[in-house]
């Protein structure tokens, strides 16, 4: 290790959470000190998120030197706050190879370690999760380690969605012994927004902290009727927590709190009395603070939610410096101008005001802009009404996310033929978020449905466009997608022109071979177009910017003219290229013959790196798409892979 | 009309909702009661949703005669229980053609009435709807007529579902006057279970309803003070309801109730005060009786949820006697059998257990059989831990619910190799239901999950030979699709044999055309080869019973064999087909001439009539086969619709 590295005396001698056992309490809260400084240390180095793992140190040392991992199934909603946890659990040695190419994923994984025994990284699935191991626990399934207890750690922010609240009450009806913290710093990334959150606030307002040092109500009630006497001094204060505790109370559930998840000494006490006493569902109300004991952190807005890499004492990050503005900030400025010529454009994100660049839209129009929480099913729901109620709502989500709300998508908004424009942000391969955040399949699941208009930017300057596109397009539901990061750094137009819908563009004209790109990887294309130059061949390149409705005629001549047509899109199968297939087919194109091909995600999950090497991983970069075309054309597999 | 007709004479004046505006109370308890008759006669003859709209029938009256419809946004949740509103709102002259070819649809419909603003058929969705009525009002939103108050009526079992609780979230943060009228029945289609459940049952237990004439607790605070001392006799009643109703209040609602929803009287009282008063989110707690008012209805274990046409005085059912058992029986029993010889195996529903026979795997197994409630996010999440935690669940799911667990099969199941187990029924086209419960794109969104195993059933036997598959299949997850109705009354076995993953079957061997067909087009594939055969063409037919893996030796050798390759399947493009043809392109089969032709799902929402109606509108049926047949061998398009 290098010099700069804090000095973790006690946390170096620990092998596993085993080790946690045979310290005492005030030792534990030194692990709890030096692992804040652990994570600390390797976040700077490896960039992620940090302020979610600080805030809960001292829980997850609570858990570990309580519980039996990874017996008991300790399952952490949405995982970003896990990095704690994986310093704990044997990973110590490769902390600083997080979110990079071959290292630890930045969430839980299943394959990484048994101390992770659901993966995680989309909110809300914990409890459910944990529900899932208890019932197989007592129906004698026998997973290797075997099962014990299960606990999820969840956030008040994960527990505003429908699937959380869908999990309490199923786990409340069954009444199984069960631990559900709730992990509640009032902040998931953005400030949380909704009446529950309010809910909570009021919980804990009602009942200070410091009045609650020894233990809880809940807890309290636990315990056997000696012990509650001795505890009788907390009695006065616990009154207050009594009406506050109702709601999950109504669910079934015991409920514990709240509790200062910073005070070690009452972690403890309260863990160890509800892993003795528990017998029914257990929800342990927890409050903490992102980014706790890191300055800059608690300083900064977001609680040091996601950083790059910093440098530890100032908390300055180190940022590449960057060429171009990113797709989210090019989106959010478009829908700001076409806001302000069309007040009927309203925009909707969910619990990703900062994430979607709607955070911009919405101190320009406070009134039109709805973060509904981590609600995409509500939120996709939501827009269709505004739309039938004659308001243009943009359902801004990133593609991953949109899965969540893809019934919506069917059955409130296509089947009904409302205008709701659907901003997917985040489509394709996203780099060090991984596989669980990849944008691969709503090309497919989009264009699948009847009616709905799915755009595809190739750029920026295009993306400009296609915000002007669904602005003015009010005949049906339409949607746009476009990667993470920056742009290609084109010129970009002082305002957005509406594209003719289903039409495409010609890009260059060639000979031979047609390449027909649906998205960015136009810029590799490009890239593959001049090395095949190179080689005296000069492919047709065009831009389809839709992938329903297809540009017929653009399709059919591309493929009248030439001897190879290729399409390419950042999807998996069954997207452009499939309805580009059917229409070939269906036309009669491949009867006499057509070299075509259709270059898409491979059909493996893609681990984390960045987009550059996730591509390559894919095969869908710019020497993929000149070997695909040399291959075509029957020219041999040169230049395969890069290395 | 015909004489075993009610007399409905005061129902007969009415022309639309504003006309109930100039009758009496007693007179509006005349036409709740008229009402009833008629729905119940129409249904009788029609078949439908019987109990849900009996017992509505009060609450549409009093709805309808306080608001002002349809300026008043009026969303009617699942919709099912939309009858006597259909009759309402200048539908009466085709009350009788209900979720008929042509006739009035069995849910609420934009296009069929502005008294319908928002369709529905999946449930939980009016709360989110409601909302964005009532943000477009306040934001100037101008949709023909013109926007005023928006009102949800949701029931007990689709509160349960997390959409709802997510909108219940947004709208008490939002603070708006909204009114959601809880319509508590205790009784979903199933009855409902879960915490929340067991949770408004407490409320009316601790508040009968008898006590409680005049008003109830919360329309008395809306009142002011005079009109409250009037009032203070209800006061001692309402102490009972004030605990009760706060797991609302703590979301930011005002609550109402609970109020007895077939008492005229009470009804419109709590409507008109909450009409005049109510500021903010309101919630009408409304005890209602499925089936209210018909007593074979009443006294049926499903309150007469949903029935074939019937005889008025005696209840009983006019059914076809069918032929063949239904999918939904043979696979129940094929799970039971496979229950039987592994207790590793274990079943969710998300409150169907009746729709998809694992009623019949609980009498059985009670212990092994979880009704998670309107839940299938987390329904699909709990599969994917009891997976991980050894068990085998089989996750039985309509293809069209599905969609609203579609982000868990991706990021729970899919991502982690889990073997969860998804039964899919409904696949493909329903018939009277619609639309909105067309399984018509699960194909496309399963396989193009890597990893994913998906089945089609080609007939009942194939059913039973793939739960089989799916039983032994343990290094993934797995799925297998079939259609709702009988059979086709083939040989059953005894037993169910796994089948070798990623093989289909030949089924005749033929020449110059083969048919591969994915799932029960078989059926009439074979037809079509019948009526060839007369032209002296014998097609290869094959049956693909995996999507994927593909069986690409069976794929490439019908390619190579053939002038021509059909492939059909019961789904949208994007499916089985566009797997096919990704296939023969990266093999280079398309380069030298194929012509190959992909038979999917229109590119269309297809209205309800019978299946078979269904399926001609969407050209899948022997005749289109037939037609396509020789349309690709250049033999002229005859026969090609169905009269």
């Amino acid at each position: 290790m290098s010099s700069d590295r804090p000095a973790t005396p006690l946390l170096d001698t620990l092998q596993s959470p085993a080790d946690l056992k045979r310290l005492s309490d005030p030792q534990l809260r030194q692990v709890a000190d030096e692992l804040r400084a652990e994570t600390i240390s390797a976040v700077s180095e490896t960039g992620g998120h940090l302020g979610a793992g600080l805030g809960v140190v001292e829980l997850t040392v609570a858990i570990h030197a309580v519980f039996n991992t990874p017996r008991d199934r300790l399952v952490w909603d949405v995982s970003h706050q896990c990095y704690p946890h994986k310093i704990l659990t044997g990973r110590r040695d490769r902390i600083r190879t997080l979110r990079q190419k071959d290292g630890l994923s930045g969430f839980t994984k299943r394959s990484e370690s048994p101390y992770d025994p659901f993966g995680a990284a989309h909110s809300s699935t914990s409890i459910s999760a944990a529900l899932g191991f208890k019932v197989a626990h007592d129906l004698g399934g026998t997973p290797d380690p075997a099962l014990g207890d299960a606990i999820a750690v969840i956030g008040d922010g994960s527990m505003s969605a429908g699937m959380a609240f869908e999990a309490m009450n199923n786990a409340g009806h069954l009444g199984k012994r069960l631990f559900v913290v709730l992990n509640d710093n009032e902040m998931s990334i953005a400030p949380p927004t909704g009446a529950l959150s309010s809910y909570l606030s009021r919980l804990y307002a009602e009942a200070p902290l410091h009045d609650l040092k020894a233990a809880a109500k809940g807890a309290l009630s636990l315990l056997p009727p000696p012990l509650q006497d001795a505890a009788h001094r907390a009695k006065d204060m616990l009154k207050h927590s009594v009406l506050g505790g109702t709601m999950f109370e109504e669910l079934g559930f015991n409920y514990v709190g709240p509790i200062d998840g910073h005070d070690m000494e009452q972690l403890l006490a309260v863990m160890r009395i509800v892993h003795q006493r528990a017998q029914k569902p257990t929800l342990i109300h927890v409050i903490t603070k992102k980014g706790k004991g890191y300055r800059p952190a608690e300083l900064a807005a977001d609680k040091g939610h996601a950083t790059a890499k910093f440098d530890v004492l100032t908390g300055k990050q180190k940022k590449a410096p960057s060429n171009a503005p990113s797709y989210t900030k090019v989106f959010a400025e478009a829908l700001i101008k076409a806001g302000e010529v069309d007040d009927k454009i309203v925009a909707v994100t969910a619990a990703m005001p900062d994430g979607t660049g709607l955070n911009l839209f919405a101190e320009r129009f406070p009134e039109r802009c709805f973060d509904v929480g981590i609600a995409e099913q509500h939120g996709v729901t939501f827009c269709g009404a505004m739309a039938a109620g004659g308001l243009k709502p943009f359902c801004t989500m990133y593609s991953t996310f949109l899965q969540r709300g893809y019934d919506q998508v069917v059955h409130d908004v296509a089947l009904q033929g409302l205008p709701v424009r659907f901003a997917i942000d985040r489509a394709g391969l996203v780099g060090a978020d991984g596989a669980t955040h990849a944008g691969s399949f709503d090309i497919g699941f989009m264009t699948n449905l009847p009616g709905m208009v799915v755009m595809a930017a190739a750029d920026e300057a295009e993306l400009v466009h296609m915000v002007a596109t669904a602005a003015a397009y009010d005949d049906g539901p339409s949607a746009f997608r476009f990667p993470r990061g920056e742009g290609e750094g084109v010129e970009m137009p002082e305002r957005g022109i509406p594209l003719e819908i289903g039409k495409g563009r010609m890009i260059q004209e060639g000979a031979r071979v047609a390449i027909l790109s649906f998205g960015t990887r136009l810029g590799e294309v490009m890239k593959a177009s001049e090395a095949l130059r190179a080689r005296g061949i000069t492919p047709t390149v065009a831009d389809a910017r839709f992938a329903k409705p297809l540009d017929r005629d653009l399709i059919l001549q591309l493929a009248a003219d030439h001897e190879a047509l290729i399409t390419i899109e950042e999807g998996a199968v069954g997207g452009f290229g499939s309805h580009v297939a059917q229409l070939l087919a269906e036309e009669g194109v491949f009867d006499s013959g057509l070299k075509y091909r259709s270059m898409v995600l491979p059909d493996s999950f893609i681990d984390q790196a960045n987009p550059a090497d996730m591509y390559a991983a894919a095969g869908l970069n710019a020497p993929d798409i000149e070997a695909k075309v040399l291959e075509v054309l029957g020219l041999g597999h040169v230049g395969a892979k890069r290395a």
